[in-house]
């Protein structure tokens, strides 16, 4: 009885985090593909193929559900996966699609994340799904990731980047903004700062809220296990911020574990 | 006859077109390791067996030399191709150093880089190894990338990355400063504007006056071949700006290819 989490890098430690509070005894196994981080500039095949790996890796530990912490894999790969792999698998789009639904007042949201999220349009197809009446104003932030992997999280440069971004999208009217990349979240105060009457979704807290509907735990155990695929100083930076208590890392090497 | 040249990914083809147009009459095969890139957050293994897998693969075209156009793998991986290949290899590094000794009259000199290229010390170690009087002063700025990447390379953002980065190295004292990444030479018009004395070293040109004085072919022909290993839209957009002619370009899977 385990939980599997992975991501391209190591925005989804903030997922890992989540999921850890809310499941203290039970395993959880998390794979930052770090060696082939960032998939978001890469092809829809290269990032169906590398998630594949990925999700192959962590069934061999007898996961029941696995979370794709990663909002780009989750564009593309979630329902290859589903049938690969023949366990619940969840991803963070749809969390964070539910979870703006609960917010909107006036069904203006915004979405925002790689570019190769915002150009699969899965956000944007999963709102429209749901209520098709909805106003959907989706923006690509390239930049964000190298901000919140160099520490800019609240200066000067990081604000005028998050105006030249968002005030597109705020001049819509939008009342909700999606953050939809796993290391968005640690912007979430800045962004706050200057809009501070948008609600703001941020996927590690609602793709919790997901698995608990969900997975419910028979047997507990408890284990944490990290697994990079290159032990890169961003991963280092970014474990000592997020991550509260000791877990263990391994450093593997996917191409010549997985034979797809 | 042939040469060949190889980066993490795209912004080798800065060097790319600096070659093209000193050897107009010599076959020249590209390879862009776009579905890894970038390996500036990688480890010094995973550095080494990508460049490894490169330059097999382009060593397969019969070149008689081979331009690592990527200051990362230059940084990590120089002697151990020439070991490997046996054929003269260039980096990008010394023809970025020699050209910084001929324009420094004050003897300090900055270079900026990639987290890696700055933290594997080369450019530092070569400089000093050719004069041990030079005062050094170095700076990662991984924002850079992005930028050039969203195109971004004139604004007001833009210039003030430039003074995050950049004032601590000018108030410093130097007079020349070496762009210690293939993406850099596009952000040069907007350094030189806000630092109009500095020299300004693009290693892309250095680069080519360092094959020019190695590499006279004897016989003729004239290919451009490029080859990538993913087709991101980053690729596509600067290819547009960089590549004046029509080249062919072709994706590979290195994995598959390379048994290293």
């Amino acid at each position: 009885m385990a939980i599997g989490i992975f991501d391209s890098g190591i925005g989804g430690l903030t997922v890992f985090r989540e999921i850890s509070k809310e499941y203290p005894y039970t395993d959880i196994y998390y794979l930052g593909d770090t060696a082939r981080v960032p998939y978001g500039n890469k092809s829809k095949e290269t990032i169906i193929r590398y998630s594949l790996e990925c999700g192959e890796y962590l069934k061999g530990f007898n996961i029941d559900v696995l979370v794709i912490a990663c909002n780009t894999a989750s564009s593309y790969a979630l329902d290859i996966l589903k049938n690969y792999l023949n366990i619940p698998v969840i991803g963070v789009v749809l969390p964070g699609v539910k979870t703006a639904l609960k917010f909107t007042k006036n069904k203006k949201i915004g979405v925002i994340g790689t570019t190769a999220t915002i150009k699969s349009n899965s956000y944007k197809k999963f709102l429209l799904k749901e209520d098709k009446d909805l106003e959907v104003y989706q923006k690509p932030c390239p930049l964000f990731v190298p901000l919140v992997e160099e520490g800019m999280l609240n200066n000067q440069i990081t604000k005028l980047i998050i105006k030249e971004y968002l005030d597109d999208l705020i001049d819509k009217g939008i009342d909700t903004l999606i953050l939809g990349c796993t290391h968005y979240p640690l912007l979430k105060d800045s962004i706050k700062s200057i809009y501070p009457n948008i609600n703001i979704v941020d996927s590690s807290k609602a793709t919790t809220e997901f698995l608990k509907d969900i997975y419910k735990p028979k047997k507990e155990n408890r284990l944490r296990k990290i697994f990079i695929t290159d032990e890169s100083q961003n991963f280092i930076n970014l474990k000592n911020i997020l991550l509260e208590e000791n877990v263990e890392v391994e450093k593997l090497e996917l191409s010549k574990i997985c034979k797809l």
